[in-house]
Parts: structure tokens; C-alpha cells; sequence
């Protein structure tokens, strides 16, 4: 029986400016996943370990992302999927992502590769909207081309890789408190002014350019929300504290990763990163509640077969 | 009496989806400008041919422009400005912007250049405010830094240079009817649906990518604008039937040059420019009205010396 390991990623959407569009890979956190081939058709989730996800295909979204790729397969296959989770859920560092995306890749990887990379992140944004009741595309984007993504449009779907700057280096705290997706969406308004959407879209500008030309500095300056941040951060304990430390601390830029609750911090080098941690650990740590820190590089290659 | 002869570029702003952001500089259209030091201190225009436009500085763009500069500048020194406007005034390609740029470049480059282009753009913007009332910086930044620009932030003011793939070669009809850019922006609605602000920016990130990766299919699925187009192209005679013309002849993309009612066609290849140039002309000579077309490559190095 044909199987393999892999590694899934976690992943940062949005990055302040590009709501919806934006996102980034990580390097060091994410999920383990064992995907066979199996002469029984089907998908079945055989085993999950770290997390209490439902093993039922159809209420799996690693399991309904395979199910849409075997749509568009011909010939009757089976699939058997081993999840060992090590994003928590509901983290906002892009869990759901990280399983629909690992299973869609492993099994085109045993498939062959019959479908392209554009194709895997339709397939696993179907298992986006079962997790979020939205078949969003920031997440699966970098998970499946790793590095720096875009979506341009969702309709056709259009997602590009972007360039990475090889010294970014992102610090992520989850506190665990439990802010669903879908509580995170239902506090932003469905309208904002021109004025607050040029200066956004000033800004993603600005963050494409910044990562092509590697102009760390103006990677900064557009790191900035002024329509989604403003809303959600109200759910997120310390989050205006975090930000400023992160930035005296020399952090590019700070804000919440993807509907939240974790916070990334975006530095230049190592170092910086660390300082970065360090110093968001101090506020947490005073709030009494629980919280994950992760340092990773920016990771180009997205998932990849483990041993 | 030191001086110079410059060739002042008009521009094309906004580029579909970069209201108020995006823009680019054109090579073969623009102005002519004489300025020169004179002993005695102030700031006169001493002859304007090719338009009515008023000579005195208070009410003249390249006048306020070059006054706010002086007001940065230690010491009294004395400017003359003669304008030769080939750009029509109310055409939508950076009338007014050709005349305040063209005027601080050229009092910058006779000073030895004691400011940035940075800072010329800060000055121009007040050329700008005179002549729509708004202190944008679409088409003053390209006109002073050449290429394609992005305003990434008006508060502060952050202007990038972004880059220029060689083959672009921009189509421009000018109907000659009078769109007031005050008129244009009042048409205008100041609430967006965060949906279409989504795709508006996603577009964004594209264009720039686009430019960067010198992916002209990219460049092209960019060049869309759902927010303000369907509300300005009301006031262009035949907008839609352009710009259908102007894509079946192998334009990249095609929409309104600033506030209009100038339409840009932007193609990859003078053949393209020309052919897409053609068939505009073929659907403005049935109108009766009169109208210009410039074909133009992207002028990379923005306002220049001439003889």
C-alpha cells in the first residue's frame, strides 16, 4: 500500500493589509500527516491524534478536500488519512488549512501529480468552508505554494506566489482562549469607506512591493489594518500591548494572524524575532492565561514528505 | 539668468483598480515648460501658449506648486515660468500634474537640487489642490519619478517607484467633452462593500506583482475596477463599447485615465497599440464627437530637459 509522511503546515493569513487575499507559510509549527492508497474506494480518516476532530469523512475537512479531488479523479481509489495535530484549533494560525491542504497534496503526490497546485487550493478550500462556513483561500494558498501568497481573485479563482525575503522571520502567540471564525467574521461590518479602503489597498501595494524588491523597511510601513484589526482586536487580551512591544522591540510589523486570537510579529533576522518573543511573553505571562509562543522562518516550499 | 526647457509628461492615474494610488508616466505626450531664475524674488508665469489658463500665480497650478517649494527654500530668489500646454486641461492624463511637477523639477534642478523627489511631490500635490480641490498624488508622482508609482500612504506621504516591464505601450483616447475632475469625483459613492474593497485590493497586489514579474497576462486579469469604474464610465460617451473593442484587438486592459474622460488601453507591443488604437478610432468617428489619440510607451524617467 502506497503512503506517505508529511508535514502541514501552519500558515499567517491576511498580514494586516490583505484581508482575504494575503498570507505566508511557516517553517517549524505544523501538523504530521500519513496518507495512503487504498484498494478499498473511499475516504476514511483511520486515526487522529492531538486534537478532538471528528473522524467522519463528510464533517472532516481533510476528509470532504479529498472528497472533491476524487470528483475530478477518474477511477475509483481509496484513501486512508492518519492526522497527528499539532496547530490547535481554532488557534487562527490556519489549522484547518494545514489538514486540507496536507491531505490534497499527499494524494495528488500518490496520484502522480494529476492536478496542479491551483487546483489543490480549490480542493482544499472546500475543506475552508466546512471548518468556517467560507471557502476562503489564505491559508490553503501558502500551505500548498508555501512562501508569501495572494489571492487575486476568488472568482475565477487567481492565486500567485510572491517572493520572500530570505531574513523574515515570523513570532506567533496563540493565547488560548477560543475565538471561533465565525464569531470573528460576525464582528466585522460589511462596509467600510473609500477612504479606509484606498488607504488598505495603498498598503497592499506597498507589502507586494516591499517583499519583491526586499525593502524590509517598507514591509514595515505597510503591515498596517485600518479596517479589520480595529474590529477584532477587541477579542484578543493584551493585543494593543503586544503590538507595541513587538514593534519597540524592533518587530516590522504586528497584527493578528488571520480571525485571530494569535498575534504575529514580522522581523527581520533571528535575533530580532527573539527579542520579539521574549518581550510578548512578558505581557502574556502577566494575564495568567495559557498561551503557545512559535519563531519560524518563512517557509518557501509549503508541505513536504517527512520520514 | 540661468534656465531651462523641460518636457513635462502626462500621466495616466489609477490604472483600474488603484484609485487614487496607482499611476503611470507616458513618453510621447506632454507639455513644454521654460523656467527660469530671475534676480528679482517671487514667482511670476510670464506666458502661457496652447490653453486659458490664468496667469496669475496664486491661481495657477505650476505657480502654487513652485511657492510652496520657495516657502522650504532658504533664500529670495526670483522664478519665471513660461508654459507651452499640449495636454488639454480637463482631459483626465495629468493636465494640471504635467504643469506643478514640471515647475518644482525644474526650479529643483536649477537650485542643485536641494530637495527629493520625495519632496517635489509634496509640492506639486499643492498644484494639485488648486486645480480639483483634492491634494492627490496619482499623477504628480509619476510624472516626477517616471514609470509606474504607487502612493502607499497619503498621511504620511509614502511614494514608491514600482517597475516598469518595456513592452507596455499605453493606447489613450481623449474625447473631447468636458468632465470636471470635481464632477467626476462627486459621482462617486463614499461607501464600498468590504467584498468589493476585497477585490479591489486583491487586484492591487496582482497589478504590482504583475509589474514586478513582468507577467503581462497577469498585468492584464489585473487591470479591473469594480468600485469606481461602473459609477465614472456614465460619463463617457462609448465607454463600454472601447473597451471592448480595445480587448478583442489583444489590449492587456482598458479603463478610465484618472477621473476621465480620457480611456486608457494598456498593450504589450506597439503593433497591439496601434491595432487597439485603430479600432477605438473606428468607434469615436461614428459619435461626431472629436476626439485625440496618443499612442505612448511608459516613460521610465518622468520629466526630462529638452532643447
Amino acid at each position: 500500500m502506497k503512503r506517505i509522511k508529511i508535514f502541514a503546515p501552519a500558515t499567517v493569513a491576511n498580514l494586516s493589509c490583505g484581508f482575504d487575499v494575503l498570507g505566508c507559510c511557516l517553517d517549524t509549527v505544523g501538523d504530521e500527516m500519513i496518507i495512503s492508497l487504498s484498494s478499498e474506494p473511499g475516504v476514511r480518516i483511520t486515526k487522529i491524534e492531538g486534537a478532538d476532530l471528528p473522524l467522519e469523512t463528510k464533517k472532516n475537512v481533510a476528509g470532504v478536500a479529498v472528497e472533491a479531488l476524487l470528483k475530478d479523479y477518474e477511477g475509483a481509489i481509496g484513501i486512508e488519512i492518519e492526522i497527528y495535530k499539532k496547530i490547535k484549533a481554532g488557534s487562527g494560525i490556519g489549522s484547518s488549512a494545514a489538514s486540507s491542504a496536507g491531505a490534497v497534496w499527499a494524494v495528488n503526490h500518490l496520484l502522480d501529480h494529476p492536478f496542479s497546485a491551483h487546483k489543490l487550493v480549490e480542493f482544499a478550500m472546500e475543506g475552508e468552508k466546512l471548518a468556517s462556513g467560507n471557502a476562503h483561500a489564505d491559508n490553503v494558498a501558502p500551505a500548498l505554494l508555501g512562501g508569501f501568497t495572494l489571492v487575486r481573485s476568488y472568482d475565477p479563482l487567481d492565486v500567485i506566489k510572491l517572493h520572500t525575503p530570505k531574513d523574515l522571520v515570523m513570532t506567533v502567540i496563540h493565547p488560548q482562549i477560543e475565538v471561533k471564525t465565525s464569531d470573528a467574521r460576525s464582528v466585522i461590518k460589511q462596509n467600510v469607506t473609500l477612504k479606509q479602503a484606498i488607504h488598505q489597498w495603498g498598503n497592499v501595494g506597498g507589502l507586494v512591493t516591499g517583499l519583491f524588491t526586499e525593502d524590509y523597511e517598507l514591509i514595515g510601513r505597510s503591515l498596517e489594518d485600518v479596517i479589520i484589526e480595529p474590529m477584532r482586536s477587541i477579542l484578543i487580551p493584551e493585543f494593543k500591548n503586544v503590538k507595541k512591544v513587538a514593534i519597540a522591540k524592533g518587530a516590522l510589523g504586528c497584527g493578528i494572524s488571520g480571525s485571530g486570537p494569535s498575534i504575529f510579529a514580522l522581523s527581520k533576522g533571528m535575533d530580532t524575532a527573539k527579542k520579539v518573543a521574549e518581550a510578548i511573553k512578558e505581557v502574556y505571562t502577566k494575564t495568567g492565561l495559557d498561551f503557545d509562543i512559535h519563531i519560524s522562518k518563512i517557509n518557501n516550499d509549503g508541505i513536504k514528505i517527512i520520514n
